[in-house]
């Protein structure tokens, strides 16, 4: 009888585990995630690569338009240091949908508006710049969300 | 005693199911990824609209560069047929990886290279095609994987 209660406790040890890292898909990690992203945005518009590169994970992989994918941490700080040197972004994100899949990984969809100024001149680039963006997040070691993928492309009309 | 090695059964048998929810990764549903990613490429090169449809799931995104992405199984459809009518692919992705998450998601990243015919004149579109694409897969309730979400860019340089 005492093992029949050891056997009830371990199992439902087990099943209580397993049902918290199910839980554990919620709240903070959904907060975590926007937290991330809103602080990319901020990052972005400050032109600030260290800012933007701390929300990055080390083996991350960066794939803006007209250019080959930046695979890693050093590439894509390289990719964003360029990137600021020529335009001044100000931009807004605006949340499609946050889907966690596992207790370490996520993707997010957003839609981003703004203005894309030119560095050199000061003088702002073509339309309203109008994005759709596609991330996706994974919880590192350390317990904090990072950027691990971020694919993004203009929803404005194509230049004739 | 009996409670005991019962116990011990239900216990092992708990830890034999998920491990082999891990195992389960593998190699079986990374080929059924490669293959599901194939049968897109050959649709796509076919102009097959239902043959590119029945690989997205019910409430997939599909986004397009220079569009608003396309919500759900209904808009994809009317997305490819109308990039169907207007130009004739001839591409080809290759894997740059292939991740998965949990059970039953993972993110897949090609490049791909090709060319566009306008099937209006039969006119060649542009430079080579050259393309990076980030897939998001999820694994059906009825075991098939299918593509989730799909965002993808020209890695060409931007038109001047």
């Amino acid at each position: 009888m005492r093992a029949l209660i050891k056997s009830i406790i371990v199992v439902s040890t087990l099943v209580t585990l397993f049902a918290n890292t199910a839980v554990a898909h919620d709240d903070s990690d959904r907060s975590e995630i926007k937290r991330v992203l809103s602080a990319y945005e901020k990052a972005l518009n400050a032109s600030n690569v260290e800012g933007v590169v701390a929300l990055y994970a080390n083996d991350s992989v960066f794939m803006p338009p007209n250019s080959q994918p930046f695979v890693g941490i050093e590439a894509v700080r390289s990719a964003y240091t360029g990137s600021f040197k020529n335009i001044d972004l100000d931009v807004e994100f605006m949340f499609d949908e946050i889907v966690q899949v596992s207790p370490t990984w996520a993707f997010v969809r957003t839609r981003s508006e703004g203005t894309i100024t030119l560095v050199a001149t000061g003088a702002k680039v073509g339309p309203e710049v109008a994005g759709q963006e596609l991330f996706v997040l994974q919880k590192q070691s350390d317990g904090n969300w990072k950027i691990a993928r971020y694919a993004f492309s203009s929803t404005n009309p194509a230049r004739q």
